[in-house]
């Protein structure tokens, strides 16, 4: 790179700018970015999942969370109230490398491995967003913000229940 | 791609070949692979990620962690064996996310946040750990495989035991 293509680059700001992040109000709305993305690139991915899950609790439980992660969704845009910032992503390498697991899931599987192995694949993003929430809770508490506390408290619950219930499913299945 | 190409690329065994796994036996040589690379890659992540993490309980933990995360590859070649497959791993984009996840917080956060993201990673890593030990050893018992289902409830305890131990100093920094 010449040094005037240089300059015309860091005053478009194409480069990346290191160490963004410095106190936990930063991490904490950085988090809260990286799971907003999460759960909507979820209401796209879980879908084709449910589209090819055997038909019965195995797809039921697909579209049943499908609406859970909508509900979550809504009650994420309330703790980006909280902060008094806009509800918006950033991309999550986490979840897309979570969701390409599931996608392979359906290209390489079928008969009782593919019932067994979604099932497997949505445990993974269930337990991925309980470590995110049970993180962003925490921290939310350390900034004394009680209603974010309550919100995340809530979506946590609900992603505990989801994960009991796949875990139902598969021991179900034996 | 002229036919003869085609014939090439066929007999080489280039093309992917699609639903490959239909037994539940061969999703858990599948996911044990997956697994198995995970355990792999991490054990050249977490060194890093020890290296960025502050001084003390946070570096000293990750230091715990990679001790473990060799002994538990030790572990997987056992249940490899119970099986008559050799040890080896398949690349898994769920463990490539998430370890792309935390070397991105390497390069964004510092101050207290470089501490708390570090730790809210590992969460994420170890939950991700949770979920696949948990699956494979449900499998191991429907498949009455006992000696790779009591292999793998020993890792699957140490996961859990690791991510309390990270609950606890995530708390404690508060």
């Amino acid at each position: 790179v010449c040094s005037s293509d240089l300059r015309d680059r860091l005053r478009q700001g194409i480069f990346s700018v290191k160490n963004l992040m410095k106190t936990l109000a930063e991490a904490f709305h950085h988090t809260l970015k990286d799971i907003f993305y999460a759960e909507n690139a979820l209401t796209k991915a879980i879908p084709k999942m449910a589209e090819a899950a055997p038909k019965g609790d195995i797809r039921t439980a697909f579209e049943d969370h499908l609406k859970e992660t909508k509900e979550q969704i809504k009650l994420l845009k309330q703790v980006f109230k909280t902060i008094d910032e806009p509800a918006e992503g950033e991309k999550c390498d986490a979840i897309e490398g979570l969701i390409k697991e599931a996608e392979g899931i359906i290209e390489e599987a079928s008969g009782k491995a593919l019932g067994a192995c979604l099932i497997g694949a949505a445990q993974a993003v269930e337990h991925y967003e309980i470590a995110r929430y049970g993180t962003l809770r925490q921290w939310a508490k350390e900034l004394k913000n009680d209603e974010a506390h309550d919100l995340l408290s809530q979506i946590l619950d609900m992603e505990k229940a989801a994960n009991a219930k796949l875990t139902g499913i598969a021991v179900g299945m034996a």
